[in-house]
């Protein structure tokens, strides 16, 4: 272990779901939550990773997975000092969330998907993506031109059409304390 | 900042040289002098690096700094956090290392030159590397058949091949001191 003055162990809540599925949302609150808790706390936003580590990377599958890939190792490496990490990931395959599952301890990865409709997510469209991929502006886009693969056994489901950021944070907390992986909540 | 309980800024050191030339022997008594100080410490070091984030990767030119560039990410993402990161990266090239101090503020980005001759790196040879390169068992080896260019204004320089580790440690330690990113060395 590297980090001097952590102690708690880390992990990874790895947030997979369509694009406005209310992954990055999700991810602030849930940052905003464990840091006053005390946690070393990291976002891997893909959104982010994409301007950075990944900036080299399209949207193919094997770029796709690749990009998995990438963010699952860092999040090792920061799970390895202590941090908990909030990836926030669209990871439309199945075998490529297995992939990165398989670099942590049974333990360490906690798969949580941010479930809401196709219709909901392009209904909102924060960013306009849905209505370039329908006008073909965009390829190979999750949901619309390229598959997106619904976990089969998450540690947790957020039903992010349906509940508030709140009511959706509230859910993982008490996942999380029940897993014994923070305290728990106080709420 | 994501980190919840850091005050320090974070800074990376950055460590190039030969192989052979101390980096990670010189990383690792960093490490553990700057943890027992309270600070939060990763070293990013080239062999595991290769074996993870970058696995996917070879020793081309375009390779290495691609290399370069995807430690260089990792460690910008640690700093944020408040991480002092040591990086232990034979980063053969000035232009690659150039690219990863791009990366940062100008405070942040140490670098370190472990300056040992060829011949004293050679006959150390730890890993045995030198011997296959020679034997051309291993192609595109830096020193070899490989290019190394030696930092024109490295912030630090320790002559691995004259001092001990531990005086190695202190020139550094007293360099971070000067520079105001840790506190003046007690020794």
């Amino acid at each position: 272990m590297d980090a001097g003055s952590t102690v708690e162990p880390g992990f990874v809540v790895w947030l997979t779901g369509l694009s406005g599925s209310g992954k990055s949302t999700l991810a602030r609150a849930l940052r905003k939550e464990l840091v006053s808790r005390g946690h070393l706390v990291k976002v891997l936003d893909g959104d982010d990773v994409r301007r950075g580590l990944c900036a080299d990377l399209g949207y193919s599958a094997a770029e796709r997975r690749e990009n998995v890939r990438r963010v699952a190792e860092v999040a090792r490496l920061l799970v390895e000092s202590g941090f908990v990490v909030v990836a926030a990931l669209i990871s439309p395959l199945e075998s490529d969330r297995r992939m990165a599952r398989g670099l942590f301890a049974p333990d360490e990865f906690i798969e949580t998907f941010c479930s809401a409709p196709l219709s909901v997510c392009e209904e909102r469209d924060p960013k306009g993506l849905y209505r370039r991929a329908r006008a073909a502006e965009l390829t190979e886009f999750t949901g619309v031109s390229a598959p997106y693969e619904p976990p089969r056994h998450p540690e947790i489901v957020v039903d992010t059409a349906r509940v508030s950021v709140e009511d959706s944070l509230s859910t993982v907390l008490v996942c999380l304390g029940e897993r014994g992986v923070i305290d728990a909540p106080s709420t």
